[in-house]
């Protein structure tokens, strides 16, 4: 007997009916074992994960060397991340398991504002700024004006809807990306819609980026044969009162990677348009810009009972 | 256009014909951006792994907030990871995944010794021993002598065969979970069998002991309503030229745990007989041993071809 006195198992409990491990019952004997799980829904989740878990290394027949690797590339993954950097997130995002969340969470259906990832670079309280300011602290990038209206489904104005941006800098990194290079909180704001659902607000025009590819996520990437690019997109997650918020991107017309984004988080009813401003900019301070992103928010009103369940 | 400017894919390339992606062909869309993959084994495990995530993630409708708790728990399990902790070689075997992966590339059928995990305890280099020679450098415990004959299928010796030895100390750890307060290489040895195949050496009777459980995983065991314990066992290596080596436990009898060992490496074969000496035991520095643990290895001939796949 151990110093460290275990208790001992009841008579019975915790044993193994189905008998011992073996390849042929692997999942049934795991999943057995949470018989006495409190929490019904770990349990539910759990037992998917095993049963799945199970079926993909008998399917591939992972060798003793695959599986090392396997556990090798989850330790550096883990160990990569920090405060600032979110491996884990950018694994789930380039499998397309982001997306698949988001798509079973929000597929709400109706004509209101599709969802997309979060991705790794939204940061907690961004500055609040007044409508017509510019996000960008830096002054690097082709000026742009953003401006459009939060409505509800049929097209009625929200009044002081809420307006959480961010987006990269003109190389591509977003400011937690580049701290110390780039000015705080560089392409970052928080805005409140007017009495009629109406924001604007000057930025830069955005241009597609690589996802950070230096780490295990990365050279994983590479040796899939896929590219670490995303189409050029501005981030907002926009709240009101009484209604659902939405985490989405806008994305720009036209670019090489609409197709191919490397975290599968474009939708067709996302793109934007983008053209020329015929009437002279919103005032302001620096250089004014030419050209306008143009986008409309629809909100869905907020649901009493949860999602209905995916068919 | 950024700074950083990326190569441009060529008209086609990469672009997804099954269209965006939706929950409906999620695994599709992300499969077939793998079609540029040099590496065809690569493509297959992670074709698989993503078929498989996105199945479970359907079938259990994965909340956002559950996403990000498996996020924040792959990223802590990452982080309590170092040179003496490996907490993902933990988790694979609590989910019975390195017992499954064990299973596949080692169901050799015939009478030879089975294999089980080789667990998360094994060190490269343990001291060289001669025969008869204790490892337990700490005197805690119940004296034991371990002894017996390493052979061929049908039962010829293999002289000079090597056998790698580790267990837990008589309070349930290992060495290097208690760096500083055991002996280093604590209950470890490299024994060469005799010109007849026979080993014997002196250790103390092995306790059932907990898995390390103030990590991630030992807290996911405790809300699964699971326990942390595996039956008493003393881990062996066995290899000799011409032959497979074998990674494996040999198991106590009647242990309270045999049939709910946490990492389910418990086969029914690998159970050893551990009975009262009645004949004096082997001369040697210390206690001398009262009981015995008897034990005997059959190695399999080396095959010249992989292993049968799994039908
Ligand atoms: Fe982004
Ligand atoms: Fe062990």
């Amino acid at each position: 007997m151990p110093s460290h006195t275990a208790p001992r198992p009841a008579s019975g409990a915790e044993s193994t009916p189905i008998g011992y491990f073996t390849a042929a019952n692997s999942a049934d004997v795991v999943i057995a074992r949470m018989e006495g799980c409190p929490d019904d829904r770990l349990k539910t989740i759990m037992s998917a994960l095993v049963r799945h878990l199970h079926a993909a290394i008998k399917e591939v027949e992972l060798t003793t060397e695959e599986w090392a690797a396997a556990i090798d590339f989850l330790t550096r993954t883990g160990q990569i991340c920090s405060d600032w950097r979110q491996e884990f997130i950018l694994l789930s995002d380039v499998l397309g398991a982001s997306m698949l969340v988001d798509a079973i969470n929000h597929d709400k259906g109706g004509g209101t504002t599709e969802s997309t990832v979060l991705g790794p670079f939204h940061v907690e309280n961004a500055p609040r700024r007044a409508l017509g300011d510019s996000i960008c602290l830096d002054g690097i990038g082709e000026p742009v004006l953003v401006r459009g209206r939060v409505t509800d489904e049929a097209g009625r104005p929200i009044p002081h809807a809420l307006l959480d941006v961010w987006q990269a800098n003109g190389d591509g990194f977003y400011d937690v990306q580049q701290q110390g290079l780039q000015p705080e909180m560089n392409l970052r704001g928080l805005f409140e819609a007017d009495d009629e659902g109406r924001f604007w607000f000057r930025s830069i025009v955005p241009q597609y980026y690589a996802i950070p590819h230096d780490g295990p996520v990365g050279r994983l990437l590479i040796a899939l044969g896929r590219h670490p690019y995303r189409p050029a997109h501005i981030h907002f997650i926009v709240a009101a009162d009484g209604y659902e918020p939405v985490t989405t991107h806008i994305f720009m017309p036209g670019d090489p990677y609409l197709e191919s984004d490397a975290v599968f988080g474009v939708k067709e009813s996302l793109i934007a348009t983008l053209r020329d401003l015929d009437e002279p900019a919103a005032a302001g301070a620096g250089e004014a810009p030419k050209r306008v992103v143009e986008w409309d928010f629809r909100l869905m009103r907020r649901r009493a009972a949860p999602a209905e369940p995916l068919s």
